[in-house]
């Protein structure tokens, strides 16, 4: 079984790079499930209801978040009812959303976890113990437990990748918006790749436009970050082949499409 | 010409990975300048003169620093008489040792700068306009210039890339010990990677032997992290084929090497 | 009824503060109750057993806790048997030793709550839910409720203190080691200061040498803080009356002994 | 000659404890320079130019200011041309406005510096540093020299504070919004204070609405923060007396004023 995951769609530049490969990407790799994380799908700053019904209509079965999820406050008016957005786990009991969704592929189940990190970000609850807690929740129903960690350093990120190998199919991180080159299958037979990576502008500072984030550094003083248009795009994702007995991982494969590393199919 | 830098060098697995492979990478790249990062070299903390003096008879010309570049008190003492040593240059005043080396390859020179990232990192001197500074000393002597720059967010990497981008030759990022897969030749010339990686143990976190990261995680209580030996080992670094004309790079090329990624000449 | 606070004793010199004053304070304020806040009591890191020991010898009926409770690694031989010792109660379960004890004075009893701010602290569990949690615990048994908050920043320290305010006795924060002029009864009947601050070197830097921490602060480079001994000293405390009915406070009156500031009986 | 110093003027509660007890502190202390931080003045983020003025018009000389300074973004387009504002002097190169002021009272001069910490604050110049090099300037015109440092933490506080004993007249702190009870002439002469507190609100958290600051901890959610308005309301401020020859601290007495503590002439 083939699952296809999309790392952060920064604004439209990255929902036209979605809208353009995800086809192409399918065709490919057909992928029996399709995973986008929306975090950045709005301008850069969360997700509206239009964007996401987007995605599932374009060929996504789950919808991903992160630290971003909050920031379009749209988000508290659908998130209760959307049956495939997945916001990270270890926020406080009572938080709107769900951290664990199902999805059905045939006669398979896939479990979709989002966690988000700790470690210089906001502090919530732990994710290890969090992943433990949801972890046994999914085991009954499958052994497809795919799992998005959302955080900002990379031994968090390997620390869950190794605390979870052999117990879930694939552990990949989002959040820093630059693809890590060290994907791997783990001994105990999970995906795993520190982080994916983001989809959209190619030329900004992770998706945002240049001049303001070099500003924000040279100068200290308060900027608006924007979502430039119009320039080069890329895509950034990951195909994980996995067991289809045991929903361990047989293969992991990055992807990553730009005007140097152009598709081919 | 070519140049190859070696990522975050760990304790002695990674120390042993330098004398095993970096015969065979000059032999695959016929690097003209072998530069190593060797902030952790000395049991994961700081380096000793003679590790120092090891990786130049191993045949590096330089060595570049970090925020751990202190943590073995030996430093301050053969720091500066050490010429091929650099360590972040974005330090106060009067601090020991070189921010800014020049190497002499047959008629070249070439600039070596190492700065140090300010987000989440402790507070020192902004690195921008310490390149500024540095980049306009070296110009009047060669227009080879390597930064390496050890910083924790990819928003000040890539920001740094972008300030230096047709200024210098490479801008390398260490420190996450996570090589990323963004390598690419900026428009205006300048060779460009997130993080190059780290050299050492391939099945700990970050180099760390897990379980003690894993228990820092889990409760929240001091642990004291070790090197772990004696187990399977990665190497992570980069070659940048630079113009002899200008200065610029014409190609960059990521390397790794573990049990998953064997080297092949 | 009275209940008298020891800020943060740093060292031997706020240890030989505490032997000096606490019998002349026991004979101005007559507390019912004494507690002393000892993470840093072992040469500014954590305690050992024998400091613990002399403690109660010397008039104090429980010991809290904060960050540097780990510091000294003999306190995981002896925290779970000592009764009077509190850590921050909102560290993982399986944590060592208690976060919550009840201590029986003459017919009544008080429970002693000892809580970790998380905001620029290292990451654990919510200390809002884990008090409430242990709120209702401790209601079972008293309305007497005594809560150490050791946490960095004003703002989640009168968050406590307003989310407990009429559910808790006092809150008291430490940590920041600088005594905060804001003591009050809240609205509801809770007493509240935002830190208690220290006891120990007068002339330091938070109990620290000063040298030290400056050389820190300009050069950016490791140093060893060591506490100063030899010179003058201050104690830093709170006394708390408190209503013997409703547990509620009646009077909060901050306490600072040092040269500028002499003790009057 | 006395010196007044308002700690952080917080939205309109604030503006309006200005208004009804600066001309009473003026009364009580006869100030012959009066200063007010104005870093949250216009509802709680930065200050206009009419606030500013009206400050000026009600008896300050001189207006400080903090990170906040930039949340107006009214700020760049006055702040050049008006002469009593400071802002942090740390700030890069270019910075709008000036970190150093000259205040003319009679024959003296008065220097006024403002400085912002960098520890959980965000990168800039050192603050040390930055303090020498305007001192070694000012120290040519007079010896009045008044240090308002906004900073986070109690350590880089007190380490400016010692820092500078002896070569300014005050060093007092800022930006916490709590006043701290460690008032004292150092043994070189200059009066320190950690943080002189927040003019404002009286119940909410640190000027803020408590409802929000509350949800944000217990949520983790993002929140909007307001000022409340029509509660009870406090004054922080702090008197400093100087030697007429020296420039030196004679006394330095702490000033809060709220429900609990009433003003009294
Ligand atoms: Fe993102
Ligand atoms: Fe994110
Ligand atoms: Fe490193
Ligand atoms: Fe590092
Ligand atoms: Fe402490
Ligand atoms: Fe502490
Ligand atoms: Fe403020
Ligand atoms: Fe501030």
């Amino acid at each position: 079984m083939n699952l296809l995951f999309i790392g952060d769609v920064v604004g439209s530049p990255g929902r036209d790079m979605v809208k353009e490969y995800l086809p192409k990407l399918k065709e490919k790799y057909s992928p029996q499930l399709t995973i986008i994380n929306g975090e950045n799908a709005a301008g850069g700053k969360g997700i509206t209801e239009k964007i996401y019904r987007q995605f599932l209509e374009q060929g996504a079965q789950a919808i991903t978040l992160g630290n971003h999820a909050w920031d379009n406050r749209e988000i508290f008016e659908f998130i209760d009812e959307a049956k495939y957005l997945v916001r990270p786990a270890n926020f406080p009991k009572n938080t709107p959303g769900k951290g664990l969704i199902f999805i059905k592929i045939n006669q398979l189940e896939v479990a979709i976890i989002n966690l988000q990190g700790r470690t210089f970000m906001n502090p919530i609850d732990c994710p290890l113990q969090k992943a433990d807690e949801l972890i046994s929740i999914a085991k009954e129903r499958t052994p497809f437990i795919f799992v998005d960690f959302h955080a900002e350093v990379t031994s968090e990120k390997q620390a869950l990748g190794w605390y979870l190998d052999g117990k879930v199919s694939a552990v990949v991180g989002t959040h820093t918006h630059v693809q890590t080159a060290d994907h791997r299958i783990l001994p105990g037979g999970t995906a795993y790749l520190t982080d994916v990576g983001m989809t959209g502008p190619y030329d900004g500072i992770l998706g945002v436009e240049r001049s303001a984030v070099l500003k924000r550094f040279l100068t200290g003083l308060p900027v608006r970050f924007e979502v430039p248009e119009g320039g080069r795009n890329q895509l950034s994702a990951v195909n994980i082949e996995l067991d289809r007995k045991t929903g361990l991982a047989k293969k992991i494969e990055p992807i990553r499409i730009n005007d140097d590393q152009p598709f081919y199919s």
